[in-house]
């Protein structure tokens, strides 16, 4: 089965939210063998939404839509379901119930606004919102279904994972009598080639690969994602056999054999050796930290960070000699190796891991323009450093110099 | 003039990648006037895309592509647009010095692969992709223009920013002799009130309002943002009295009277009153010094951090304790108070921000279940805590707590 979906709200086309909704929507519909055919934002604007859902239902079977569902004026895509089914709206004693519930404990909020929460479309088959006050609402036509979600992430989250999927599979059983074809994807991670010198060494595994497998190419930072996908045509045992031979054709570039994280991948690697990590940041300001804590259960490996973002920090908290910030200045090798030493012993790990760059946009010298980054990974035996030039943009120096200084402990955890 | 946004790769919809490049657009469109009407995500497919174009070319006037212009096989888009506008590859020499110069100290890059990224649509208009090797293209259809661009964010950011914007610009004078209608839109935030009050408050203003202004709510981990809006119908002194009497409305909940993130307002208080501000994070493990290091400029007031993810660096690095920590444990408000204090004093600055949670999914306890946070700011005065029960999902718990730990500051700030 295909899906499409349609994502609601002015915010996005104003530029005022950044739609995250999607991509995890995505990936969702993937595992669950549902392709996922187009995404469509369209503003909060009857006209607008009755086309968009037109064209949805006239390549697809299954339509997920999310936003527009709170209780102010400006969110309208209730109503507009109700007259896009032909139905209206009516009191619903069980979402009554369950929103009376969630706010009892904030009686302020059960105003008249929040009350047209529980009043829904007659013909939708209504599904709790475990977490929020809009109900999630499904509406059928014909053989095809269209599923309502809050646009709040995390509400959609828990709408998606424990009511929309499993209704999907559910129906598409009963309406199909058979499950969907699997769709796999599988990823692996270069790092050290250009992306067209990669293509070339892959070329005659391109040329020789059936045509229902698909291969593609995802640079950023550095790093390569290679992706093998099938939509349903091939079988598992042919793909593991040409990822098998993808790994083989790139072995001497590969990072992992899994499209996860770099972050959690160095955290599974530290965590097999029963060894902890800290951080020492400047140019990155956290952003190594932030990554690190992200995933659930890094407590195992991760004690903690010095973000040094002014000298006197890390002068005074991390021991690096002030004749070699004067010297040499922040942004050094000196500095960066004492900032990783420094951190490793202050937090007692094992290993250690430091930043020092000009980010820019100011701040940029005709010997360390804007882009310079000094990079370190302290291990028990030894302090490994690297001077990096990671492009002109502020955001796009301080992501690389993170994704490089993981592929940096990576490839030392491996070795 | 009104514009679509086509993003074309398989790796937005099966959720590899999110698209942040439709957001970031549709801010610079709507800032120079130009409508967003939708954005619309295809798979890398020819079929697809000629459908998403001749779409979106019955809608609007200006078609702007991102993607699918890498130089390996998996990327169609300058292939689909050659045979959409009836033309054919030439040789482009300004292009292929360009690119020949871009890795001159890489010349493994220069192969033939990469060598197509200078063979370009005849009839197309070639601009200069500065950052990358793929060439920005402009075609021509009757009075409409598409304009395709890299799907590498800062490559697409460059891009738009000095070339397809001025091109835009300049066209649409050419084209209607006239600017774009101004599109106006201002925005406050406000705190403290749930989405429905707010709304009933607001709902005579929202009667009285003129239909061309729009007012929408944007609701995000206790902040909601208010936006009018006008699509050219309002002059600049009719929205500026309208926003006036919205700000009126809201005094008591108001945090600023712009959409700048949070750390950027704190930021500029804290530069205000030439004052420093240092972190102390266990559970949001280096977001909040993420946040404030990410903009140009913060290191006027931003000093640094100690990320305390374990018990051991609060009490060793920051001097927490031990009997705190041991008696109330590490989510309480004598550790969340002795850590502000710590980190004020080691890195020696005005203010500080602390805070320490259970960001689950693992951790809770009857007493305290996961998402319980406490969150404290130390002024040079004073140490002000508070503990917040913030959900259940890791990543929205720790969102939330540094959206409160923000709002906290600046309210103190703003006193």
């Amino acid at each position: 089965m295909r899906a499409e979906i349609i994502t609601i709200g002015d915010e996005l086309l104003i530029g005022q939210v950044v739609d995250t909704n999607s991509a995890w929507m995505a990936e969702r519909l993937n595992e669950n063998g549902i392709e996922l055919y187009r995404v469509t934002s369209v503003h909060d604007d009857r006209e607008q939404i009755v086309a968009a859902l037109d064209n949805a239902f006239s390549r697809v079977d299954i339509v997920l839509t999310t936003g527009g569902l709170g209780p102010t004026k400006d969110d309208i895509t209730k109503h507009v379901l109700c007259d896009y089914f032909g139905t209206q709206l009516v009191e619903d004693a069980v979402v009554r119930a369950h929103v009376e519930e969630l706010y009892k404990d904030r009686p302020e909020i059960l105003n008249r606004l929040t009350a047209t929460q529980w009043m829904v479309p007659a013909a939708a088959e209504i599904k709790e919102n475990r977490v929020g006050s809009a109900p999630l609402m499904i509406f059928h036509k014909n053989d095809k279904i269209l599923a309502s979600m809050p646009g709040v992430p995390y509400e959609m989250k828990i709408a998606m994972d424990e009511q929309i999927l499993p209704y999907i599979q559910n129906y598409e059983l009963q309406i199909t009598n058979y499950e969907s074809g699997h769709i796999f994807h599988k990823t692996l991670q270069v790092n050290g080639i250009p992306e067209s010198s990669l293509a070339i060494i892959l070329e005659d595994y391109e040329n020789r690969k059936p045509a229902y497998i698909h291969l593609a190419y995802l640079p950023k930072d550095g790093i390569i994602r290679l992706r093998l996908s099938s939509y349903g045509e091939a079988s598992m045992t042919e793909m593991d056999e040409w990822f098998g031979r993808l790994k083989d054709l790139v072995k001497d570039y590969l990072i992992a054999e899994t499209d996860e994280p770099l972050e959690v991948i160095a955290g599974s690697l530290l965590k097999k050796r029963g060894a902890t990590i800290a951080t020492a940041e400047s140019c990155t300001g956290g952003k190594l930290a932030a990554l690190l804590s992200k995933h659930s259960g890094s407590s195992a490996f991760y004690k903690g960070s010095v973000i040094a973002y002014s000298n006197e920090v890390k002068e005074h908290v991390l021991r690096v000699p002030k004749e070699d910030l004067d010297r040499y200045g922040a942004v050094s090798e000196q500095v960066v190796t004492s900032m990783a030493s420094g951190v490793r012993e202050l937090l007692q790990t094992d290993y250690a891991i430091a930043t020092s760059g000009i980010a820019g946009p100011t701040g940029g010298t005709p010997d360390k323009p804007v882009g310079t980054v000094w990079v370190a990974v302290a291990t028990p035996q030894k302090i490994y450093s690297e001077c990096l030039h990671l492009g002109k943009l502020r955001e796009q120096i301080t992501d690389r110099a993170c994704t490089k200084t993981l592929v940096k402990l990576i490839r030392l955890l491996q070795s």
